[in-house]
């Protein structure tokens, strides 16, 4: 199957596009038929020998929702303490999620037991079905991205206490809870980039050949 | 950004025309331009804080390319004998990496110590940074696909010879080593599901609401 010229310009253009939300979320339902092509999309993610160790939990409820939102401000609250002191003040008045704003959370996890125990690729480096569940988050962002739809990853969040709230058992790891509906605008450029909290890094700097050629530890 | 209807079918097509490439490569060089097009794509990946961690070490030299090829059919044969006897001949069997196939092997690393110590969004979950290198991976891989280029994730390998073999310091970890190249054909089907190794899932049993509806470990 040939990908076109005017294809991969669409390709680029919604990954160049693409953004993490969290402050222009609009309330309005996403219809059933859009959530299924997105979830498809994350679905058709490579995954280690076809081990396909995701599930995605919608959360719709606000109560649901308001649980999860607590739990965010006590490890955000957390957080801005191991900040220095002259960037704590600008951590703190950041907007880091859009979880109460957003009309719907997708938590998706990793079942590690699935289709196991040995699994054609995750011999010697077993961390690989928790990367391949990840590929599924990133197909479902850039999915919703090209369904006009914006997507907030929620990290600042204490994992025992999302699992505690979705009645997730103890062997499935949680990947990422999302926050995903329509958007006021999408900004021309990561929130933190605008903010100058980090400059965008040079890619020509990023990219070696043949070997390591950054700096060593000493 | 608007992204047309035409545009969002572009995304999906690419999605599900993405392949784990293994034995279809051809030898033709990749142009400059096309990579350099690729990266960007990696580096427009999110990053937890805009941590940006990643690196891209771009590998043509035969010679190390058969280095990394020694040491996969070490662990290749360390794993077949994790497999059960039923499976172990036709895990055997399977083509598993393009690596002196492909013209170029990209190992994309992620370094923990850049923008920090500490960094938005990685409080309370470690991984963060990792994951964030996953999505570059994947952006890459469906940025590939987008020129019509197969890319393969070759995971049996073991971590510590291949940063040995690529010069990467300690506290630097290799995510991904990807082979990426022109290919025959890219398959309608993971080559596994074809194989009859696992089928695909049916993704309504891995959609729950509001919690988690699946089973239980007793």
């Amino acid at each position: 199957m040939i990908i076109t010229d005017a294809e991969r310009e669409a390709v680029y253009k919604t990954i160049k596009w693409r953004r993490d939300v969290r402050s222009e979320f609009l309330p309005e339902e996403i219809p059933d038929e859009v959530i299924r092509r997105v979830l498809t999309a994350a679905h058709q993610a490579p995954s280690v020998g076809f081990m396909q160790p995701w599930n995605f939990i919608l959360v719709r409820s606000r109560e649901t929702r308001q649980r999860i939102k607590d739990d965010f401000a006590k490890a955000h609250a957390e957080a801005a303490e191991r900040f220095p002191e002259g960037r704590r003040e600008q951590y703190r008045s950041f907007k880091l999620e859009g979880i109460m704003e957003a009309p719907l959370g997708i938590c998706v996890t990793c079942d590690r037991t699935r289709n196991g125990p040995v699994v054609i690729g995750r011999t010697a480096i077993p961390e690989m079905d928790l990367y391949s569940t990840v590929c599924a988050v990133q197909n479902l962002w850039l999915a919703a991205r090209a369904e006009n739809l914006g997507v907030g990853w929620v990290s600042i969040v204490h994992e025992p206490t999302l699992k505690d709230i979705l009645g997730i058992p103890p062997h499935i790891v949680t990947i990422a809870y999302l926050c995903i509906g329509r958007v006021r605008v999408f900004h021309d450029a990561p929130e933190l980039e605008k903010a100058g909290w980090l400059p965008r890094s040079d890619l020509s700097s990023l990219i070696f050949n043949e070997r390591w050629e950054g700096e060593r530890p000493c």
